[in-house]
């Protein structure tokens, strides 16, 4: 039996609760605001269909005193998750963090070195990599479908509807390079075998439709290792009407195939069997669920904290780049 | 009537016996090669299926000298093509030209000055705006389906296949940027409505198949007036297995939806009518018709002189800002 806190009601704290359904293991106690202003009574409502015995505090540190989880969800306003995860972290619980795992590089810093100092394990919640077309995508790029990676495109494309308060400044929002941007950095990080080197990158507020500091349109451009180049394309203009919330796109090409993925599927074109065609997919599986099934250490989860922590720098050092008009080299 | 001459064996000549074709008025009435060590055997016996009375010329000079053709098709060596189309539009005779127009920027605008001061008109074979699929993207971008642009992605990817000699060195090359890349460049340029502002972009020769220094990869970033954004994606990996030569695919964002073009077809997200649909394709059209229609002034061809220079300038700079990991402004 594990018990779990959940710190916040901002960001993706639905993977906890999508993970604890039907795990008799699995048990959330306590459940409190983790930023100022923020209000937690929604979240609280639909724990309590799992989980009736939870209990509300007021303070996140009450939690973490009075509760003792054993993993604790960080998920507040993104200015506030580096430091609630460093305290997590620093009593030796498990944290199973929001993405970014934090706005500002020295953020980063501190928090990587309590991490390493800690016994608690950390995972950025980077779900995407969970959905079926694009880790059937990554699998078998490492399985070598494609030969050797040289060129990677990714994109991100979300609605924007109406946000809240945390996202109209960059002291809570923390930009969209980091906030949407992140995803499509850390799956290139995920099929490329080789490190970040160098970045150049764009954001722009224009036409933002009076959301404060908030980037509507963003584009990234990596330089790896063993001169592997990636793009990225970033932006918040989906029409409302759209059939889902995200047109999300990667594409890996490689020196013996390319292989695609979005909503629809999962595509590979490669010079052994010929022609394009559509893989089967993998089935799919809850990234809470995986985080704490690979607690005890026997097996890695599919996002381990190096590639979270690697994923939230490439981001920082992306956003960086954009607001100073400069390449930045790792 | 308009007599046409060809110098060169070496790009998109196809155009012009296309175009040709069924046309009583074009005739084609000297062929010549443009660089030294090019034949034009294999394309004279082309020509003279619809053309039987067509000369062979030694030299480009004599051709112009000789033949005195209303139009000259250009495409010799790529790095050969600035120098000929001067010689062309300085006898004020109409210049159909391979793209790039040159590889270098002295040559590009010592030939803007020559073709300022001709009666010649010119544009550049940048023929896949002549595709329906892209023709119809940009068609309803213009006509505002989609509101204001903020973000254009482009992509060409290409088999290699084995490629001749021309295109195994920069000097007669030009690079892959200005030879691949500008088609995506002139897209972004054709369906944005502000001036490029600055580039960054990077590429390699790595996995190239011993095709000297010719670059497989490159990804492109572009700034444009208004904070528009734009980025293309170049290679040469394209499986030699794939149902088609080329993969072009432009994405373009703006305030009021979202139009993708393909090999497949056109699609329109919009916040009007809702959903995702695809768009029903205009006519087909031949470059080098329409070239010559506009040529009495009367209407503008889809690629403009101004829209030739323009690609060719953006490419050669973005080659720069390429080889010298550079952000290059205009």
């Amino acid at each position: 039996m594990y018990t779990i806190g959940i710190i916040g009601a901002t960001g993706h704290t639905g993977y906890v609760l999508d993970g604890v359904r039907g795990r008799s293991d699995l048990k959330i106690v306590g459940v409190s605001p983790g930023s100022d202003g923020e209000t937690v009574e929604t979240l609280l409502q639909r724990v309590r269909e799992a989980c009736p015995e939870v209990r509300q505090y007021g303070e996140h540190e009450d939690l973490l005193d009075d509760a003792e989880p054993d993993i604790v969800a960080v998920a507040p306003y993104f200015g506030d998750i580096a430091s609630i995860a460093k305290e997590v972290l620093s009593r030796d619980i498990h944290a199973f963090v929001e993405k970014p795992l934090a706005t500002r590089l020295d953020d980063l810093e501190t928090l990587r070195s309590t991490y390493e100092a800690s016994e608690g394990r950390l995972a950025a919640m980077l779900g995407i990599r969970y959905n079926p077309a694009f880790r059937t995508a990554a699998t078998r790029v490492h399985e070598g479908a494609i030969g050797e990676v040289r060129l990677v495109n990714a994109r991100k494309s979300y609605k924007l509807g109406r946000r809240g308060e945390p996202y109209l400044e960059r002291e809570t929002y923390g930009g969209t390079i980091p906030w949407v941007g992140i995803h499509a950095i850390d799956w290139i990080n995920w099929v490329a075998d080789d490190p970040f080197r160098a970045v150049t990158a764009h954001h722009t507020t224009a036409a933002n439709r009076d959301h404060g500091s908030l980037e509507t349109t963003a584009v990234l451009q990596f330089e790896l290792g063993n001169d592997v180049l990636a793009s990225a394309s970033v932006d918040y203009l989906r029409p409302e009407t759209a059939p889902t919330h995200g047109d999300d796109f990667l594409r890996v090409v490689g020196t013996e195939g390319v292989i695609r993925a979005d909503r629809h599927g999962t595509y590979l074109i490669d010079d052994a069997a010929g022609g394009q065609r559509e893989l089967p997919l993998g089935s799919s599986q809850h990234p809470f669920e995986d985080f704490v099934d690979a607690m005890d250490g026997t097996s890695d989860p599919l996002v381990t904290a190096d590639a979270s922590f690697e994923a939230t720098r490439a981001a920082l050092l992306a956003r960086q780049a954009a607001d100073e008009q400069r390449r930045i080299e790792w």
